[in-house]
């Protein structure tokens, strides 16, 4: 069963963002087509083979917390090697790392086709991966030395552990304690909640990458720290030993089961040792190169799972036959697919997981032309990755919603049992707008920091990128209109942050802030509407199927999706302070 | 933990739609609000003591199918024959049938709590309900003596067999045979699916209203007959005997899981009975009452899962500490419910559920009334509920879906773990666009059917009804703006359905529908609207928290979800023919 559309990832790799253009830099010199062709077919063969079987399994038969430890699917320490061997961890990394040098453009795609078979499997080796880059830049050469070949190879796991009970969108409030000692390492005393494989026997150890608070350092979010808190340490005789981090239990979860979520405990007997990564209370910027890593990356994974439900929904419309389209004989049943509101359903699905793929590999190139550039330039593309980047995380994520929603549409009462696998994927899809930060999290982000830093810099150098479209669609007859509509929009867009900002120097941050959520929203169809135009150019002129389709669903998201943003403008617009106002007491 | 609020349905029984004119008619003159009281009463001490403690356990332990048979919750015994005890079956019945003879407008309440209290239990008494209303409706006094006692009792169940393996919304092909006998019963011979509660072994019997087709009747739904077909008929003596009707299996599903649907195999060994119920051929028509029954109910059992899921969140919202208010010292921690956009999502859900509730009144009361007027006025209460049902089925059913996210979302990683309440009821929420008609099928009800029927007889007396809130509403200053935004909104889509009116005239049927779930979408903003200026009108003057709640929630409906509509009418507006275009192989 298809789960995602090589062809459209060849599409967008070397039609619309030429990934030729790497190859020019030293650092990517000895990749090219061929090398990138070989990898992707490697990680569609991974991930036919070897992840998606595994897809409904590791649902059925979740992880359990048994005996202090938590058991998870019996394959996964056969995966876990193999993500390692393929390079599926750390290709990214220089030669001398270890590494591929590859693009992010192809790691996020082969993440992307592995998502898509199997979304709780990759949480493994994607969790490794950002914990390894944090050593990688942040860690002494020791810890690198100790860490990163076992972590790279998935024999050791790694992990983010940031939530606490009473501290999850609200880092600062954090209560996990580190005491420095004589011998250099500090002794981690707390509680950490939803550690994501924060436990399980599919590795010989797991690494978390924690933030704590130094005795006596300055509270909220300036007084965090990060440290490596093994679970089992080196003992000094080439072994290990165990590391005071214990098991309290498992979340039971709706959704990507496979992967369990942790809750541990560290130093119960005084005995947790945590080694300081980076400077002591500089830990949440470093962990911030983590968790805007991750982002992305929740995008992509968001569209995987839109991908995977999208693609199961396509097929049984091609196969389901029911009703009579209008206008055909009653003798006649018509496949399903050939109704339009069956159509619209699809269309609707196609045009978020293409749209939100296209973005996250706009992104991608950013993040590899910011690998390869200096000074200004490189400014540029940090600024826009850091721009795109709430945008890039909630609209997959939000969207896969109702795209996996869509999907179980499409199959009527059989999308609502276990025997499909839409309701999976509507299940697992639910995490995205949670976990990275919520979608409140990211519109306060894009709000109140991004669009106003640097006296709107990041703004301007997007809208720059914007026109340059926008200017090659208005000389083509087809998407003149689209482009039209949407210089339109990004003009009232415009005129809506002046008077947010306004609000703003007024000292009114409350209601500034108050619609935030809608703001990104209304934000993310302009910039899904750039990424459409931008496919449907590259398709314009070019005759078979597939443009074909390229360029309707453009049409479609102008005629259906963007359209949301009228409504959504007039509320923002409104800034009514209906939500400051309604009292808890009113509820 | 609370799951409705009793305080709104009373709200809206007496306030809003003056229940107490119902005493007035001889049909409802011995009820008056005591014995409302007592019921209501009643229902909310079986919902918290017998239902609700049991909404968990039936979810984690699913009905098993084992040897043939379907096994459910073993309490779901009891349960049945106190559904049964209380009238909680067949209470709107005369007395002389064994009813209570009660207004639609409380049965549907003690439904809506029931519901939220644990909706999967009340799937097995709505059903017998519905069957049993049928053959009350179209029944040989002999079947109605025969069944409806112990239907009523809770002691049988009764099921809606329509759906087949290739017959789902396209019910005109379905295939089930029913050939004549000379003793007057017919032989029955097919498969049925997704027959909810089909089998189990809470009851004594099972009693089936399927649809089948008589040898030799015409193609299509007009070849369509009745039938009751009981799992265990009367051997004659007394007692029952099997008549061959074997469950083939179980659908196990993503929520209410409580509830089981099963696959029924009829007439195996050539020896199953079925009674023809009505006329021959006439089946659909007499199952239309059913269907339309089912509707309304399928709107409150939607709203009854928000509601549920709409509490649980507001309780940890006003429980969970987290982060800090905009404007507050850091050394402050805000509960979350003082944040913004945690109010924002509350007061969607908030919207959507009472919103949905008080539609959903407004058409029991039409129910109601046209139990006890006649001639033109009769008419009107009916054209009215007829024209509603399709909003009233499809608004709280979809919206239930994003409701119950919400409320996901406003518990956070919690929201997603099994410890909480929200993703079972997010779970839950997503059949309702499903059954009793997809949301399309009533999309192409309402655009195709029953806004043009009588040429717009139907919507002339709903802008009738909604005039008079308007006339209301602008009167008083607050509303004022907000009557004249909805007026306009109804003049917007005036034109439009003149419109698409027109494309129908000129034979383009495909394009005038072809939009015609999104057009239910907007019809339906516009529909809710009026009922939240209802809702307001009366609170607006009255002064404790509760109905200032009422006033902010009308606003926060006008502000945010209302301009919705602007979008849609836009898409619809363009009649683009993109999705009647988009071809198969362009996907």
């Amino acid at each position: 069963m298809q789960f995602y559309s090589r062809r459209h990832l060849d599409f967008l790799l070397s039609e619309v963002f030429n990934i030729k253009q790497l190859s020019t830099y030293s650092l990517f010199e000895d990749h090219n087509t061929e090398t990138y062709k070989m990898v992707l077919d490697a990680c569609h063969d991974l991930s036919t083979n070897q992840l998606r079987p595994l897809l409904v399994e590791m649902d059925v038969k979740e992880p359990q917390f048994e005996d202090g430890r938590i058991k998870v699917h019996p394959k996964m320490k056969e995966l876990m090697l193999a993500f390692g061997e393929g390079g599926w961890i750390g290709s990214p990394l220089l030669y001398e790392e270890g590494g591929q040098q590859m693009p992010y453009m192809i790691f996020n795609a082969t993440m992307f086709v592995m998502g898509a078979a199997n979304y709780s499997a990759t949480a493994f080796p994607f969790l490794t991966a950002g914990a390894a880059n944090l050593i990688r830049s942040f860690g002494t050469n020791a810890q690198k030395d100790y860490y990163l070949p076992k972590l790279y190879a998935g024999k050791w796991q790694g992990t983010m552990a940031l939530t606490e009970p009473d501290a999850g969108s609200s880092l600062g409030d954090l209560t996990t304690a580190a005491r420095p000692t004589e011998q250099g390492y500090y002794l981690i005393k707390g509680q950490k909640v939803f550690i994501s494989c924060g436990d399980h026997d599919a590795v010989d150890n797991i690494v978390h990458l924690m933030l704590a608070r130094i005795e006596g350092a300055p509270k909220g979010t300036k007084g965090i720290s990060l440290f490596a808190v093994p679970r089992m340490r080196a003992d000094g005789n080439g072994g290990l030993e165990f590391n005071d981090v214990t098991t309290g239990g498992i979340f039971h979860k709706m959704g990507y089961k496979g992967a369990p979520i942790a809750h541990l405990i560290t130093g119960e007997n005084d005995d947790c040792r945590g080694y300081l990564v980076g400077q002591a209370h500089r830990g949440l910027n470093c962990m911030f190169q983590m968790m805007n890593e991750a982002r992305i990356a929740v995008g992509f994974n968001a569209a995987s799972i839109a991908s995977a439900a999208y693609y199961s929904a396509l097929e049984y419309c091609r196969e389901r036959p029911q009703g009579r389209k209008i206008g055909t004989k009653p003798a006649d049943q018509s496949l399903i697919i050939e109704h339009a509101d069956v159509k619209r359903l699809l269309l609707f699905q196609k045009s978020i997981v293409e749209g939100s793929l296209s973005l996250l590999m706009q992104c991608s190139l950013y993040a590899d032309l910011t690998r390869v550039t200096t000074g200004e330039e490189k400014a540029k593309y940090e600024a826009l990755l850091d721009l795109l980047t709430p945008i890039a995380k909630t609209y997959p994520s939000e969207m896969g919603c109702l795209s996996t929603s869509a999907a179980i549409q499409c199959l009527g009462g059989y999308g609502y049992t276990n025997e499909y696998l839409p309701q999976q994927f509507y299940r697992e899809a639910r995490i995205h707008p949670i976990h990275e930060g919520t979608s409140a999290i990211h519109g306060m982000d894009l709000l109140g920091r991004k669009i106003i830093k640097d006296q709107g810099k990041s703004l301007r150098l997007l809208m720059q990128e914007i026109n340059i479209t926008l200017e090659k669609a208005k000389s083509e007859q087809l998407l003149q209109p689209n482009a039209q509509q949407l210089e339109q929009y990004i003009e009232q867009i415009s005129t809506l942050i002046m008077d947010l900002g306004g609000l703003g120097m007024q000292g009114e941050f409350e209601k500034m802030m108050a619609d935030a959520t809608l703001f990104l929203e209304a934000f993310s169809l302009i910039v899904l509407a750039w990424q459409w135009l931008k496919q449907a150019e590259v398709a314009l002129h070019k005759a078979d199927d597939f443009y074909r389709g390229k360029v309707k669903t453009c049409q479609y998201f102008f005629s259906y999706e963007l359209p949301k943003i009228e409504g959504l403008l007039k509320t923002i617009q409104q800034k009514s302070a209906i939500t400051i106002d309604m009292q808890n007491n009113y509820f």
